[in-house]
């Protein structure tokens, strides 16, 4: 999306836009919030590392770093629920990245819900709210 | 919110919400983002503790960790721009937190700005969005 080019790194394309965003203080990562375009509705937290950020950037397909499998993750690789950047932006002191995407499939949380957000605090307990599960994770992840 | 007690910890109110998040996972933090109710805008994203996780829940008033000072943060204390609870959602891993709030006096950013997200990429570069700030920092802040 962009022409510029690191001389340093020899790297291009999206070095502009990364530079406007502090991985350092994150241990070389920042938040990623996706956020349905649609809806507003939030879907997901997860987290990019540099890599992540220039792939999501110049493929228009969310890609996040996964911290428990310490590896790059193209979110909906195994499910098929990827996510469509829409529009990217960046909060004030550059470690919040917010994703308005399209979700493929509908859902985005790994249980097969919508969104991983589907814990409402009601009188000092928690209600599942948001509707039943798209899928069935057992099916989709085969565990 | 709650008539759960802890009796281990003889702490009350709010140890039955709290159990449902990991705070170990983020070295005692979760991550928290604050919502506009009323528009779906995501306003930003900062840390809680187990003490501001509780006083939020028992107060309706969102109280963070500041990362940056090391103390409780009573979001709005200086700039007088609180955040009212209307909801609260746990994702599904239980280390982020989403507050559904009612912003005051309209800003959520220390810039004065409504949104911490005001920098949209475009075509490689970050257009600044979201209208011009509603207050000035140094005027409400001393700095």
């Amino acid at each position: 999306m962009t022409s510029q080019t690191d001389a340093q790194t020899g790297e291009g394309a999206a070095s502009g836009p990364r530079a406007e965003l502090d991985f350092a203080k994150g241990g070389g990562l920042v938040t990623a919030i996706a956020q349905d375009d649609a809806t507003g509705d939030i879907l997901m937290v997860a987290f990019m590392n540099e890599q992540s950020f220039d792939l999501t950037v110049e493929t228009g397909e969310v890609h996040y770093w996964s911290r428990s499998r310490s590896k790059l993750w193209y979110k909906g690789e195994e499910s098929g629920n990827t996510q469509r950047v829409k529009s990217m932006y960046i909060d004030c002191d550059g470690d919040v990245v917010l994703l308005k995407v399209e979700q493929k499939g509908g859902a985005a949380c790994h249980t097969g819900r919508r969104s991983c957000f589907f814990r409402k605090l009601e009188g000092g307990r928690y209600e599942v709210v948001g509707g039943e599960p798209l899928f069935d994770p057992k099916e989709v992840y085969g565990r």
